[in-house]
């Protein structure tokens, strides 16, 4: 597709890994649909032989930054700034990481110096991203900025750990910065709750196949894909949804509506 | 158990059919926490014999009223506060029926007659009891008026059929006339939306059996029995949840905010 | 604006009244995007002089239809498809009407024959036109069905009425169909819930100037407009959005997340 | 009030700071209830005078603990079962501080060790109690864990800052642990969503006065009190609520179901 949606606006992407990640797919439709941007991502987690493949592929430059440290947001959104020409339209937040998962610790047995690094790396990482664009004064009015989330902020999926509460403080920081970025800056903040999706990152939980899996056969129009998301992101984008703010928007192919599918009722009758 | 929670307190129990019925179960636990009331059920749907059995072991006495009748209503009103001595504390509405699920038409292919009767019968008629109550000035202060709810109001489950859409209805009516039986009379509106129970009513609904056992591994403390029910009702009736109001209260053992259970991903797991 | 997003698309447009209305402004909008479809009202509400202006202007033909009556909706969908040279891609539902609230009657004041042919018209009518499209199998894969609502169905607004209990009932039709429409036919179902809009149909409710003028006061984006709505629904319209589903979409420029705002909270400070 | 409802029952209660706060009354209600309990603070926020009255008028005794170390938390068990003579049935959490309020620091201008502290005292203790109780294996089956929450959790108040988000990782923490101790040992847990209530703690609170005077006049049955708070909370602890669990329960007057109130719009209209 390509409706030059978003020509002429400039942004950030955050979280680009591979070709796998949602923000990935999220860059190559910007580019499509006319938008420029930077792409960042945390020193440690550049793999730069790809990254640098999708930047060639999109024109865009990279600016690593670590999105825990608000020295490296302020730079990166300077640079970004200059790099681009001019202030931001969009921004979209695609950060995550429990240490207690790669570890190995239950929910029940967190080692609280791993709950720490988690939360400030997946959750607090957004609100200062949103500061530092804020303090900058960086974003255009009616600028959009997005971030992903996940419905364990809502209901327990027990594998999911920690990220389950990281993502409920991502999700009310969206709503309490977005008040505030929406009536000072007239720049409007949602998270979209994304399908359990395949990346790179997901397939490192525990689970994950079977769950996939599961929720494949409780969302009547199937799982969101990557490139699903990627579509969902552009309009949110665009200016077609200038009035939708501070709103947790579930895509999920209705599994956040299905309470259970013929399909899962099927294997527990007789 | 018994604590006199509800001593001196009179109200009306609309539904209890038979032993199964969760209003039963609340009518045998309102009278052992000293409660007094007036067991109403539809003409048609009464079970002489046995609310009667009910009636004599609770000292109560039965005023049939077709809850979708205003006339009906209005007279049981007056007639249970001349047998009760005076305005009521508490009322029960566990009245509900599908047209459309009684007569297996599919939720794609609803005869809207049938639907237009389940919806007064089962939502309609629970602002038909509270305008009566309402006009009639029946609830003394600190009142309280509770409903049974399902989970299918928020969620798709495909065998409930339009009960879903009614019970949105109903919970909607809880809302929006708790808003004025609050400010005007002080009296609460909420609802239970319970887990699946399985009384004589729920058992008619095709592939019962096997929701029944899905939502038991779904909930972490198991599904909400009918007593159970009753026990959390007397809670709602009782003096201890005042300022509860205008809710609609998840009884269900954990499963509203359970995403999935590992017994049930498991299934799906290789 | 115009993306040419909705290039080759076919569908219907219900409730185009005048040029206030949200309709008639989704109906230029699709067109600018290259959307093709038939105008639909209850032949009461058409004001001929004006919606024939529509439909000159968007190339468009008229067909009346009560949406009350399954008859009208079947003869609507096979015309729109003769019309139009096939099956839809996109249906708005746009109607809404409450008799107690045109004759003044009080939410706990109600008149039951008008809480019913309010219900029919503004709440399952949308299940008519589903129940008519699906069995008609009106619709092309990755279709999209919008309805219009208002968060009167989650939270109380006096004066709202019984529209509220019908705007509860709709968004449960929407989860309901949608689960049904996504299994069988990957077709999307979603309600907007839109800010309080100066339609003609809006103006006519009591306090209606009031309560604009507080929800603007709430909300940091201001009050979504007519328009605002009218390039959102093209966004659902869209292939951008294909995986949204079941979903009721606040569209308020951020008040539903909006606990207070400063500018209220002025009001009662000293 | 006084139903011997939690005789034999055996707690934590946490938080009470003097006779303003909620944990203070719901000591008192505890106690008026048959319940037997240790009393614990933080050693830094301990009055000491005060609580040492309340513990008196109680009969029961005092171990500070620093609810952010797990240290202090397993000793607190492992004592209060000694004092107690065996293991919990409930637990109350009402903890919290912001550092970046008590600083003056804008939600927009957040420090983020301030945020770090908060979010640790606020919203992580939580989980460590929850821990530590876990492990300990310190609860009786059927046993209950409350956390007293807020609405800003869901809805932005401009003055609650990082508080908001807070909260909503607090009642995620409810959901998670939830899961696992409803499972593994038969416990529920809930966090009750309180109106705002003019404790010591609330009243250091920018603008608190306005809006306790607003969230007055826009609950139906008016703000719930402390003392409303603690039979709530006794309610929760009994056995009438077993099967309530992962919940958040608006304890509000209605507020929360309330989008304007009569009084609220006729500030806004002329």
């Amino acid at each position: 597709m390509a409706y030059d949606l978003l020509k002429g606006k400039k942004g950030i992407i955050f979280g680009a890994l591979d070709e796998n990640s949602i923000a990935w797919k999220t860059a190559e439709s910007v580019h499509a649909e006319g938008g420029t941007f930077v792409l960042s991502n945390a020193p440690i987690a550049m793999r730069m032989g790809q990254i640098k493949d999708l930047a060639a592929k999109t024109g865009s430059q990279i600016v690593p930054a670590d999105a825990t440290s608000e020295d490296d947001l302020n730079a990166l959104i300077a640079k970004s700034m200059e790099i681009l020409g001019g202030k931001l339209d969009f921004v979209l937040h695609s950060i995550g990481m429990s240490v207690n998962v790669r570890k190995g610790r239950h929910y029940t047995d967190e080692k609280y110096d791993f709950t720490a690094k988690g939360w400030d790396v997946s959750a607090l990482s957004f609100h200062k991203v949103m500061q530092s664009l804020y303090k900058a004064d960086a974003m255009n009015e009616w600028g959009s900025i997005v971030a992903l989330t996940y419905m364990a902020a809502q209901r327990v999926f027990p594998d999911y750990n920690d990220m389950a509460d990281n993502k409920a403080y991502l999700e009310s920081v969206a709503r309490s910065f977005g008040y505030f970025f929406g009536k000072e800056k007239k720049v409007r903040v949602n998270t979209i709750s994304q399908s359990p999706t395949p990346t790179t990152a997901g397939q490192g939980v525990k689970g994950f196949d079977g769950f996939i899996s599961y929720a494949e056969k409780m969302s009547p129009l199937g799982n969101a894909t990557a490139q699903d998301c990627a579509d969902y992101t552009v309009s949110l984008f665009s200016d077609l949804t200038r009035k939708v703010t501070m709103q947790n928007l579930f895509h999920d192919g209705g599994f956040s509506s299905t309470g259970v599918s013929q399909e899962v009722i099927d294997y527990f009758s007789k």
